[in-house]
């Protein structure tokens, strides 16, 4: 029985619908408004500031990191940022039973023996469907937003974990949302958190 | 309903095992043996040749390929026996129902759409354990021999694919057998091929 399910996903993905999709088949906690609520709250940050900074790093650039305003004693924003927001995950995880959509909580829980660690990803062309269908059309081309995105979410996890993201080491399981379903995918994972 | 599933697996993983089992449980052809007696057959080659030089570069560079006893038209054994063991998996495919282990089968049966493509994986001191159990101990430490055959995987997969092994791009699934268990995964993918 696995107790947390973290989920990280490419852009476009559907890992978030599916995320959301085993929380609600489990009778899990969906942590996604309230985690950054909670954030928001203990950092007086915005909750806009929130969703997009613990996640995004603010250009796609490791470097970027280290002429981002620090402070004399060292911590910037975003390093700040991501110390809380890991309070939080931790106080999350042992709260109860829940899914938590990325954020580097794979890696903030790597410590946890009751965590699946999924990884969501799918075709290109699948996915600049998806958003489109999903968040609408804008000035950008689809594909442009999804490397962008996912660029974003590749710096700030290799800058947080020193690992890199979507590497299959990292998981229990990467699925391929695009040739599986997203139906199929939640059924997989909800098994495997309920077998293993 | 998929008709082909390729396991691509490190070293130790339990890939073959999970791919054996799957073929069993599913009724499908399991292609290890007679793929390589088929090979060895066209090609001339041994089968212990054929089985060793069919899946893993002679040392670990993709540069060892441009030395390797390449004749006047350019063509090496290696390259002849790839394209020998491409011809043979595409003809097996044809035939029927069936599981494939290794040797590329992925990337030469990419244009199919009734294929299901696996990575099986796991942490290496689990490996380390079951190659020792599986195989026996002999004068190279465990996860020598783990990196070793791995990166003769790696180095060949890239030198005929020009995609890097195990990256989660190419695969429908990757599973941790480590922490799923065997049984466990041969049970999603046997799932997978019926509804998919």
């Amino acid at each position: 029985m696995k107790n947390v399910i973290t989920i990280s996903r490419e852009f476009g993905s559907g890992g978030r619908t599916i995320g959301k999709q085993v929380a609600d088949a489990l009778g899990y906690a969906f942590y996604d408004k309230e985690l950054i609520e909670a954030v928001a709250e203990k950092t007086g940050f915005s909750k806009d500031y929130v969703r997009e900074r613990g996640e995004y790093s603010p250009s796609a650039s490791a470097f970027s990191y280290s002429f981002m305003g620090r402070s004399r004693d060292g911590l910037s924003t975003d390093d700040y940022l991501f110390s809380v927001q890991r309070k939080v995950i931790l106080e999350l995880a042992e709260k109860g039973s829940c899914v938590i959509v990325g954020r580097c909580a794979d890696y903030i829980l790597r410590d946890r023996a009751d965590v699946l660690n999924v990884f969501i990803h799918a075709d290109k062309k699948v996915r600049a469907k998806r958003i489109v269908d999903v968040y609408g059309a804008n000035k950008y081309k689809p594909e442009k937003r999804l490397d962008d995105k996912d660029k974003k979410r590749r710096v700030n996890y290799k800058y947080y974990t020193d690992r890199d993201w979507g590497d299959y080491h990292n998981y229990d399981l990467c699925l391929d949302s695009g040739t599986l379903g997203l139906e199929k995918c939640t059924e997989l994972i909800c098994d495997l958190a309920k077998s293993t």
